[in-house]
């Protein structure tokens, strides 16, 4: 019952076919290869409209350097308290722009308030203070939740109001995109969306993160910073294999897909229990499940992984003595015989 | 005829196999899983002590952090006019070390004068110079020649009197190992080497790279120093999972020895050919040649793929008026039969 | 009635005086002459240990200097949130330091609280959240207040628990010292300070800030990290001078004394007030008053000047609808009769 | 005989009676003082034009923020091989442009050569190469020669052809000026000069730097940049004294005229003597001189400072065996009775 992380799975087996099949032959190296260029379209279909597409390393890597490539001296990036890019880059954004700042930004279940946001930037207004450079969002959101479009829309609102870029951190897009049941293009750039964080490797790939521009007259420099941040691969069509793979056919809706209907099968699990309580509703393929310690050492001398969370302020109250906050993350890979039982365990 | 780079080939079958071999089933993330951990085990045994491995995503990458492990304020690393690290990291060392500078040394054939070593580390001898932080030689150099072991051991000398780390790229390491005969220790650590980026992804895996610190003790700091560059994989087991089948049954040596032996017969080839003459002597997969700059082109509309290459210093009297210096790069993946078409051509 | 800040105040006669007396002759450059060698040893003497100083241009480069000293990949300075490394540095230790991150710890009246300090360092525990790597404190502090010796113990020990070195900011440094009447080296290393911003700008000097290691070993790498900041003067004596008077006669400590003094009579005349109240005692030069906005207003035509403030969490609730807390500072130019005349405004 | 560098003189007792003159009284901190105000208006005089003035603590400082500012990603500034901000900054620049590089260009007398520019800026034409940034001029330059106007609009052709900004590192901008006769328009921007360090401490004044943008628009961002470098002074009014003093009754263009003509008085003295001889002609108040070792060493016997010289490729040609490059500087407080008692000492 793997339910650490969806990064602890492996790849979909059509991914890895599709690795195999373009193991011989040769192409142009650093990204300039025609499979590169076909997947670059790719993007362009996908998102409705002529964007600019690179592929870096890691997740932290698309964050830190959409972060760079619009930083600014004495810059300062306004995400959530949880945001990834904020707890779990290990410094990376703040080294990769030079020094700049992130600012953490309060609100219920991973979401921003606006009104902490406007507050945020607000108080960042003179040479001493430093100056606001970007704004961060997550969707789906560390917690699991999700921005509506909408709501997207509010928090780009602000950003205009400043002249902020808008990123979003898609670590997740697709299990939010699935969620929402909207485009792309309707999830970001309608709303204000300007440069996106694409994550294919908790979805189902080996290693496939792309930066997005929305507008490819952004992208300019960006060149020059990926490979100053020793982020091109020689070798880049082994992501732009697993891309076209993940692309073909819908395989990256239906892996989000499956992540998600799991994450819902083990939340009406959960709500049937008596032993464990959703934390609050989940959204894609995470689930945040508060209960008692014992439980928690229970479950996990029975198999099942998952890992317990530090509940932040708004959070906290939800969690009583003796009880542990609980993250468990579905991924295309999971079954429904695991998470049927693991609702057995907690009957 | 593919000779632009050994990074324009794809990878090898047993590879893409094992990706796919591994692409069911979970595992811990971030490089602690079973596979990770096996794979460095096997990094000990190869270099017969135990050393601290560390995957990275791209050359540039290991080159830069190598240097970043050991950066001093006003530090300054030397390398080779030619090498890689000064030539074609787009300023990657000097950004992911906080604004160091590389000192390029001369001498013939790609390969540092230890006399002009000594005599540039002795110049940043004071806080507005700045101080020597790292030496760095390439082996396989970029001209495709190489160091023998007492050569190492000499420049080794030099950073001992200076109290410098020694840093080998080695972009091309097996090209070398197998041309030299010697065991990867004696090509390393025996004579001075304290960090070596380990290359994969030239000789035949996707994407494959890693630091490797000869001493664990000098790689404290490293996680932190690689989570901050945005470095560490989730999913790091595909790096693992090509490392695996790549030492398996000697797959590495024996696809560099084919990559060696396909230069091996182009060299013969050329050497016969009076179009054609080698600028030096191959060591390992990567040949040098001088031509008229009709031949270059003639023997392109016959779809032969290679660079010119700008001839530095001393090398640049090697070549005449209306003739250029190529580059010609052989791989795992050549074959006899593009070799031969070749030396039909030049005939 | 200039309340505005120390830093509006000229610089003391003996100062000007002395800086005149040093005009002609010639000296070596760089921190090298024989004057700069003599004020190093008068901070010996006043620390009552050998300790290594360097002088830099602005108490910023000082406190981000030090931070940079101590760096660490991934690393963490924690400091008061109303701290000026965190509140009015424009990102320089973030640059400075390479990308380092401040932690906001919270606490009443501008000092650390030790339960929150320790929580916060206790969560930067692994890769992905990052290392900590220093404390700083403010002595005295961005609200006037100060750290008994027992207090600044108490952080200290938290600080042994987890490796950090401590780091005070000691641009009101001498304001702080004589409010406690205690020595040098009790207000520092004999409380577990490590390296100290040693502030003269705002005591009466020009442009006089010094970094202090109390332990030489510490500053053995400084001579090059200050001169890749620009932070290292030609005409160092010009700086040494200013020390020099600064410290003549205990020169220092009468400026302190005076601006402390004229505080302290402020403060009187704001008790006997019924149109203004002290928000919390003042320890030093620095008082921190509440009053009706239109108080404020009212003061400001008649030709007083001070800033207001932005309460903090704790502070925001001493301060009622329709007031302001405002923050009046004094400094050794401060006469009795501006405070008298201010005194007789807000009667 | 004080010819070890012109940063070993003091202060002109002008400049400290300024600044004792302004000792007394309150000022706005930060800049924004009516005296730095005034000095801003003075300077947009002296250059015929608006421009926008940044004092800083260093002339390393405004050189490596002159860079800062108009920094790339992989970018490379050309400069001089002997400019300052090569061989004395310490790594100042490379560090506080965030790992940018400087690539050394040849030319005899440390003037850049225009072909050996141009050559270098074409090779840095690529993301794997880097991107040209800036180019670097010295005037006067290390060696003492200068550019004349022409020279200077030459230079900035090439800038021009590649899209980059001209900077002058104007350490010693009065001596070239009074030595070339001409306006300080004329010196820079009329011949495409963007961005000048305009140096005052080595001609007379404490600290007296001051980075001016030719063009105010390209200085929008250099508050943020400034301050993120801590060289922003608070009482910034103590240079400005310096400054309005410098300004005052030309005593600039006198002290530099004094420093000339004592250059030139030694000047004949070398020329009239049999055992030391001119390397090269002085343009301004640097001497470099030719002698024997035994000679270096009994002048010093006799009380004369001056350094010897690292002699780059085209100078070291001038020296023979046995002899010494050595270089003499005067300033403003060179008396005739030096340089004639050295006169004497060479006879």
């Amino acid at each position: 019952m793997h339910f650490a992380s969806d990064n602890w799975a492996g790849t979909h087996p059509k991914i890895a076919e599709n690795l195999s099949r373009h193991a011989s032959g040769f192409a142009s190296a650093y990204g300039t290869s025609t499979l590169d260029k076909a997947v670059e379209q790719t993007f362009n279909e996908i998102f409705e409209r002529e964007v600019a597409v690179f592929f870096v390393a890691t997740g932290t890597a698309a964050n830190s350097l959409a972060q760079a490539s619009v930083a600014k001296p004495g810059g300062v990036t306004f995400a959530h308290r949880e945001a990834h890019t904020i707890a779990d880059e290990g410094g990376a954004p703040e080294y990769l722009t030079g020094g700049s700042r992130l600012h953490p930004v309060d609100g219920p279940l991973g979401r921003i308030n606006v009104d902490n946001l406007r507050r945020a930037v607000a108080g960042y207004n003179n040479v001493r203070a430093g100056q606001p450079m970007a704004v961060s969002i997550t969707q789906l959101t560390e917690s699991g939740t999700l921005y509506e479009p909408g709501e997207i829309a509010a928090i780009s609102t602000v950003c205009r109001e400043y002249g902020l870029p808008l990123h979003m951190d898609g670590a997740r897009f697709t299990n939010a995109l699935v969620s929402l049941g909207c485009s792309p293009a309707d999830m970001t750039w309608r709303q204000g969306v300007d440069i996106l964080s694409f994550g294919g490797t908790k979805n189902g790939c080996w290693c496939a993160e792309a930066l997005v521009f929305m507008d490819p007259a952004w992208a300019a420099a960006f060149p020059f910073i990926r490979q100053r941040a020793a982020q091109l691969f020689s070798k880049s069509r082994f992501i732009a294999a697993q891309f076209e793979a993940y692309f073909e056919g819908d395989l990256w809706l239906d892996m989000a897909r499956q992540a998600n209907s799991m994450a819902r099968r083990m939340a009406d699990h959960i709500s049937a229990s008596d032993n464990i309580r959703l934390a609050w509703e989940p959204r894609g393929n995470e689930i945040f499940a508060i209960m008692k310690l014992t439980t928690a050492a229970r479950l996990r001398e029975d198999g099942a992984l998952f890992y317990d969370m530090n509940a932040p302020a708004y959070e906290r109250q939800l969690v009583d003595e003796g009880e542990t906050l609980t993250r468990l993350v579905t991924s295309f890979a999971t079954s429904p015989e695991e998470i049927d039982r693991f609702g057995e365990l907690i009957k």
